[in-house]
């Protein structure tokens, strides 16, 4: 690599959709462009050790949270560091892995924008929300079926938690370049039970690309942008992007803003992807608008 | 810790007194003051993984020598590192362990002066050898009773680390400030079978201590300094401290030294301290050469 890579952080509570995200960027920008960090390896505990700790995976007190601002300081340096690394199926520590910094680093984490230092090693900052209906399936079933919890377990540590995630993972909302939020979008009629629409706020603390000037207004059914005011009253633009548009139209506006980017290659089919075979356009979309902001546009 | 931390890296051949000559400093510097690093932990390979190498233990590459480096300057700056664990015991990697440096470092290992970027972070550099037969002798019974070798299973692996010994392991003795053999000095008519006696090279690349202002003329027979030529023609230093020498005289010099470093504290038993209850006056005066180094003479 030549000198420093560019970083993108994706901070959010467990369930959001964090790895999806960005495991999405890694695969479209490709292995050898893209490095993919997760945070969560930097737990300090093991599983049944933290069971004695009075607080949660959650708090900072449970995470190396000064080796953590190190090791990105020392990615976006573009140096190599040897991780650690947390078996979330067995919730034990071991061997850690040595992770080499590629041209784009895309980190995921519960607490990736919790300090000062850690914010500062990012180019992009990114915190993901979940409508908490949709985030409390997804975590009981994910770490029922992956981490070999009960579902009370789960639903246990959810209480535990939310005095936490409140105090430390919530907070690192006002601190994002872009906030994305997966959810019905209730001005607009759509209920839970709907394929979930993205409200993006797009912060002036960072440039971003021109999408008035990408999506051509026909395709405003899908994707319109709304100048507001976020919620400490600074102006913002919030983008939405509506889950029942038609597809065709969709696509079209993920093509637009594709070959903005000045790519030869086709529209990458593993954004938008979720697992098992299933599909969120709003995700693909917010993807291609994370990967405008890594890739720049065509010169 | 308030600034930056003094950095002493013993470095040798294994089995060579690396961890008894590092560990008596720590354990009379004191743990609140003193940090032990080893630098054997950064082996990239489990011991079975290993077997599958066409290379050792010994060799660079069977050993995260970039991260090493990084660790070493991230210590010297006084910054914590999470350090990687291997467990002699059982050839296996485990969970990383955290290591806040103290005042003072030390750090032994197989190469922790191998390359320029490791040895500038050290403010005193030692390089430890050991009588050839002794060393097999102790590396023998050493891996057998606390590693699980067999006896032949170790000397097939003395016959395949000579060759990496020869090419990055004993190079580093050219690069040590101090050189420390515990040998028989062959012409003083010592033998194998005595007590090793010990010759230190105080190389002109640091200020040493005024060992001649420090130690009297009449405990010359325990110690005694002489200008010689090193391997490369370069004026040295050579310090002789004879193991035969009696016990009371060895002992005054012991104290000599001691009390030039003004520590109200009496003469630490741990300096000098084999196994098993047995000693080496030598060691022990080599240790306090080398304590003379880092804690400076009284003000």
């Amino acid at each position: 690599m030549d000198g420093r890579p560019v970083m993108l952080a994706v901070a959010g509570d467990s369930a959001t959709g964090k790895t999806t995200l960005a495991s999405g960027l890694v695969a479209a920008l490709g292995g050898a462009r893209a490095t993919a960090v997760n945070l969560d390896h930097y737990h300090r505990h093991e599983r049944e050790e933290r069971a004695a700790q009075p607080f949660t995976a959650l708090h900072p007190r449970a995470n190396y949270m000064e080796v953590m601002a190190q090791h990105l300081q020392l990615l976006a340096l573009g140096q190599p560091v040897l991780q650690p690394v947390y078996d979330h199926a067995t919730g034990r520590l071991g061997r850690p892995a040595l992770v080499r910094p590629a041209d784009y680093v895309i980190v995921e984490g519960l607490l990736g924008l919790h300090t000062k230092l850690t914010r500062a090693c990012f180019d992009v900052t990114v915190y993901v929300e979940l409508a908490e209906p949709v985030r409390r399936m997804l975590k009981i079933s994910r770490d029922v079926h992956e981490r070999g919890y009960t579902e009370q377990q789960v639903r246990d540590e959810l209480e535990r938690r939310e005095a936490e995630a409140a105090a430390f993972v919530r907070p690192q909302r006002a601190h994002a370049d872009i906030v994305v939020r997966f959810a019905p979008i209730e001005e607009r009629g759509e209920v839970g039970t709907d394929p979930l629409s993205a409200t993006v706020l797009l912060r002036p603390t960072i440039d971003h690309p021109d999408l008035a000037a990408i999506v051509s207004p026909e395709h405003q059914k899908a994707i319109h942008l709304k100048l507001m005011r976020d919620d400490d009253g600074k102006p913002v633009d919030a983008l939405h992007v509506h889950a029942y548009a038609p597809p065709d139209v969709t696509r079209q506006v993920q093509e637009a803003i594709w070959s903005n980017l000045g790519s030869q290659r086709p529209l990458p089919a593993c954004l938008g992807r979720l697992g098992e075979g299933r599909r969120s356009e709003p995700l693909a979309i917010v993807q291609l608008i994370l990967l405008h902001h890594l890739l720049g546009p065509a010169a």
